[in-house]
Formats: C-alpha cells, sequence, structure tokens
C-alpha cells in the first residue's frame, strides 16, 4: 500500500483537537473524511503531535496508507478541493517511504507560543494569541526560560492526564523575542509532555510580570510536582510550527 | 463641548466599509451605537480614511464631540464594553483639542497590503491577505513602486467613483518587503484616490508575474485612464495602519 506523508494548517478554534472523537469535530476526522470522499477508503491518519482544542497548527504532519496510487499532487488538490471552508489545508504531499511514521519518526517538534501584550484586546488577533495587558520583563522571561533548557523531569509542567511513559524530556531550545506588540516563545524538543509548552509559558508570565524571579523556576522544575509550577496558559496562543524528520525519510523539499 | 480623538482597530470582513449605511453593518454604526449605549447622545463620527467593506484597519482614527465630559479613558472603557464581539476595538482615547478634525487634520495616511505567495491558500490568513500561488519578483515589483513615488496625475489608479476634486496626489512611499511567506507593500501618502492603493498592488502584480515590464507602471501612470492600469487587488489584504498629525493636535504617546 501506497504511504502519504501530509503537512497540514489548521485553525485550532474550528476544532476540538486533533483526535478522532465521536459527535464533534476534529482536524483527523475532516482530513479522513476528505480522503473518503474521494477514494472511497476509510483511513486512519497518523499524526506527530495530537494538538489539543483550540491549539493551532501551521505544519503539522501525518501520514496516511492508501489501497490505491494516486500522484501526490492529486491528493494533495482532491484534499483540498474537499477541505473547502473546513478551517483545515493541506500544505504539501508526498509520497513516502514505507518506513517513514508520521509520529514515530519524528525526531523533533517545534512550537510557537504568541503573547499579545498591549494595553487593549485585539480584534485582528483574538483566538489567535493570548493577550496580557501588563508589562512583560521578557529579559527576566529568557532566564527563566533557559532553566528549562536541557535534560529534566518536567513532572511540574506535565498535564494530570498525561500518557507518556516517563516526565523526562529534553528541552533543545526556548527562545523569547518581541515581534511588533506581541512577545513570540520559540520551543523545540524531541517531544513535549502534554500540556508542557503551555504550563511553561505560563510559568514564565508569572516571571515576566515580575510575581516570579527567574530562579523560582528553576526551584518548580526541582519540585517535579505541577502544583509547583504556574498555569497553563491558554490554547488560543499555541502553533504547532514544525517536525523535524531524518533527512532520508522526508523530501529534499520538507521544511526541517 | 468636549471633542474626543479616537484609535480604532477593526477586521474588515466584519463590515460593509467605515460608512454608516441604512440595512448594513459599518464601522462607524457599531462605534456610534457603542458610544450612544453610555452616553445616550446620538452622535456622528468623523474618520481619518471611509475604508471600503472588507478592508482592515490596524490605527484608524476618529474623533466625536460628547454634550457631556467623561475621562478620557472612561469613553475607551465604556465603548470596548459595549463593542464587545462586534469586530471593532477602541485602542487609545485622548480629549482632543477643538482644532483637531480626524479627517481634514490628517497630514498622512499609511496603509499596509499584504499578499500570501505561497503555492497552497492558507485557512490561518483567508480574509486576511491576498492569495498569490505563482512567483513573484518583488525586485521588479519595487522598481516598478518607485515609478509612482512623487507627485502625479493618479488618473489611472483612480476608481470611477472616486470623488476627490482632483486625481494628483503625492505617493510618499511605496515599499516592499518579504515577510516569511508573505510580501507587505508599506504606503503613504498625505491622502489617497479611491482604490488607489488596490489599484496600484494589482498593478504591481502583474509586474511580479513577469506579464508586465517595470516600464510598464510608468507607461500606465503617464497615460493618466483607469484602463491603462492593470485589475484592482482585493480588500481583504488592505490595512489602514496610521495616520500622521500635526504634533500639537495629539498627545506625546500618539502613534505617529
Amino acid at each position: 500500500m501506497p504511504r502519504y506523508g501530509l503537512i497540514v494548517e489548521y485553525f485550532g478554534p474550528a476544532f476540538h483537537g486533533w483526535q478522532r472523537q465521536t459527535d464533534i469535530t476534529s482536524v483527523q476526522e475532516v482530513l479522513e473524511t476528505a480522503i473518503y470522499a474521494f477514494t472511497r477508503e476509510a483511513v486512519a491518519l497518523a499524526a506527530a503531535g495530537r494538538t489539543d482544542a483550540g491549539v493551532h497548527a501551521t505544519a503539522q504532519v501525518a501520514h496516511v496508507d492508501l489501497v490505491k496510487e494516486y500522484p501526490a499532487h492529486t491528493v494533495l488538490g482532491a484534499m483540498n478541493f474537499h477541505l473547502h471552508d473546513r478551517g483545515a489545508i493541506v500544505r504539501q504531499v508526498w509520497q513516502a517511504d514505507p518506513e517513514f511514521h508520521a509520529r514515530f519518526s519524528a525526531t523533533g517538534r517545534r512550537y510557537r507560543y504568541r503573547i499579545l501584550n498591549r494595553p487593549v484586546r485585539s480584534v485582528l488577533e483574538q483566538g489567535r494569541a493570548w493577550w496580557f495587558p501588563g508589562k512583560l520583563d521578557i529579559d527576566a522571561m529568557q532566564k527563566a526560560a533557559n532553566y528549562l533548557l536541557g535534560t529534566h523531569d518536567f513532572s511540574s509542567f506535565r498535564a494530570k492526564d498525561c500518557q507518556a511513559q516517563s516526565p523526562q524530556k529534553t528541552l533543545d531550545r526556548f527562545h523569547l523575542t518581541r515581534v511588533g506588540e506581541e512577545i513570540h516563545c520559540e520551543v523545540a524538543a524531541r517531544s513535549f509532555l502534554h500540556h508542557q509548552v503551555r504550563n511553561m509559558v505560563g510559568t514564565l508570565k508569572l516571571v515576566g510580570e515580575g510575581r516570579w524571579q527567574p530562579e523560582d523556576v528553576r526551584t518548580a522544575l526541582a519540585a517535579c510536582k505541577r502544583a509547583a509550577a504556574g498555569p497553563t496558559a491558554p490554547a488560543c496562543g499555541l502553533y504547532l510550527t514544525g517536525v523535524t524528520y531524518p533527512p532520508s525519510l522526508v523530501p529534499a523539499d520538507y521544511p526541517q
């Protein structure tokens, strides 16, 4: 059976998350329905990261096996035809190596968290960024973020229902930049615990406000319990922006 | 009567343009309704630029006269309370000089036009940028844009229903930059003809595609007739991003 790799963009608030559930709209369901509409094959998509309700993606990756073989551009065009106005779009399709698995082959995931930091809320960025009207000290936040880099037990930033086998993860990047009225948090790791990015951002915001010192984040991390860290930042600010794979498993024009 | 200056942000597709009309929703109407809701005064707002249906604003400027005097922050808070989920928001309010007129005091207007230039359409930027999937030569577009700088008869870029007394305008800035997958056209002038920015962008796109040479834009400008230039770019890509006033007429923290 030919296997296809897909890069997918979606607007989080249009869905109740990635994963297919009964009676509510998921990204997985609209994509599988679009595939069914042109192949008449009932398929199951696997994704690099099962994003939560309200979380966006600019470059989620999934794969699917089809019985019949189609050129990759036919899969792209047919899916996007059927996805019209459903809140998701396929950006790239390639015929993948049978070894390629969107989830298990991934060697890195990248997320962006957008904080809109201005006095008045925005109608243009509503549902697209976390609005915070007060002052945020980005240098203090970066200093705190640096304590999280490397390999740690991230239990303090792990959701209760997280299904990962181990709380130990390696954070490769946590970089904050001001972009106009926003603060962008760029985060990368091989994989993340459930809610880890949102829990880390919610905690750094306490530092930005001056309610916490950067060193308090180091203490919260060492405590290895969720209650030691700050609250979960809202889903609307979070974007899955890319997934890394071994170059041999993706085409040359895949955005690593 | 105390006069108030307002900076307003709005999402274009939520409105049939700035100007109040019967039976359809305009930015002017929802703002005037919000003022009525807390003052019980039926007012008429004047704006720096009467944007068309679908055009966005990050910083439109308007003024209003009220019978009763309120602190500026009360006007801001009360208006935004009543504007909840109407697609517009007031970003700043100040008690203005009686000489200040949002339209007639303005000495400059700035617009941004966003072209999303990638192979596949976007669900995240839908209604927020003009999608063009083909290659665009931004250097050729900039060269063409430079022919439009300065004082000219802009009849070739003027909408049929334009009510300006003269087709002569002075274009101060037309700068193109690539921002990720987008091309941003930053345009500034004292004032513009109706559809002038969209007609200029629609013409430059022909240059970007290679269908026109940059010099063809100079020829189109010199022809002084609308048929000589390219088509009108869609409203969804256009943002009114700022208005310039004499410093004596606006507060020190006004974003000039």
